[in-house]
């Protein structure tokens, strides 16, 4: 695709290697913000540039922050004697808004991939075990809240051998069935299997 | 949604003014920024910020440009005899990209549309009509490529009505029918009705 201006095909070009986002799709996005308000691009791009630099992580819980210590961690009326485990941030976001969790979080960073070489060092591995294994720690349970990939599997395995030595320390992962709202013949074999298996209780 | 960071919250807020791009898109395209070297970010950010405030539109024919005339009306090369009106500068790129036209173009900067307030006044109407009707023009065809929507047709029918008075002007618009590759069954009516009214002579 060629363009008439080489400053919309540079801006189409750099629009294009966000993910998710082909040529077509960037130069509909720089259409359209060449027919908005200038002030339309001008805070886009300092909110960008603001975030990217600006930008800290929780040095407790590697999750992002404005300052050193996030929301979270902050907050004296969570529970800080549960810790949730998880990959990524997004994942964090995502268990925030059931409103289902009142405990912190650990953020790893990604998982365990040989194939990708990232091992257990490259992750946040280290604090976790410091901020659990701690004298003055009052960690009662770390919840694994790691996708159930092949790699997130292997993460989970890892975690759970390491944790295991610490004393009144309670080890649990995120339930595992049918989601709710699906349905029964197309879910796989093995999460089937699994949900018959780890059967729960009803509760009503 | 809620955000553990403002500064993210603010750049996931901006992103998701664009057009498609929702708040989950919005967020994985920010941590996606994150996740990269700050260059990705600053690159982005600057290219978007040039674009919008140094992008010049052509004397012309009001296509995006570098400099004051665009690199299609400057090229020697293109057919200046000939002219295809287009409602965006989406459209020329389309058409250029088709690599079968060798004349010049004229955006209108939209179309008529009585609902959303949009007159002959508010597109670039007139311009075309000083083109071609000026005394020095060597213009012999105008080509109005339009989308074939109501307010495509109706901005069409109001350009040929406007050029008809002039001499030695030939007015012609894209050939309408059956999409190359499409199906004759699928085809909608109307379609399919002006493609065997309007039919062409065989070629080979």
């Amino acid at each position: 695709m060629e363009f008439p201006s080489k400053l919309i095909e540079t801006a189409v070009a750099e629009l294009s290697k966000l993910p998710g986002i082909g040529r077509k799709t960037a130069l509909r996005l720089a259409l359209h913000l060449l027919k908005a308000e200038t002030e339309t691009t001008s805070s886009l791009a300092e909110a960008l540039a603001k975030m990217r630099f600006d930008i800290a992580y929780c040095q407790t819980c590697h999750n992002i922050a404005d300052s050193a210590e996030c929301s979270i961690c902050a907050n004296p009326l969570r529970d800080h004697g549960m810790v949730c485990v998880v990959s990524d941030i997004r994942d964090v976001i995502a268990i925030e808004n059931t409103g289902q969790y009142k405990g912190t979080y650990h953020v790893l960073g990604g998982v365990i991939s040989p194939i990708e070489g990232i091992g257990p060092a490259d992750l946040h591995i280290d604090s976790l075990l410091e901020r659990v294994g701690a004298p003055e720690s009052e960690m009662r349970e770390v919840i694994l809240a790691i996708s159930p990939t092949m790699e997130g599997d292997t993460t989970a395995f890892y975690l759970s051998r390491k944790l295991r030595d610490q004393p009144n320390l309670h080890v649990s992962t995120i339930a595992r069935g049918i989601p709710v709202g699906g349905e029964l013949e197309y879910a796989d074999e093995i999460t089937l299997g699994r949900s018959i298996v780890e059967r729960q209780r009803q509760a009503w």
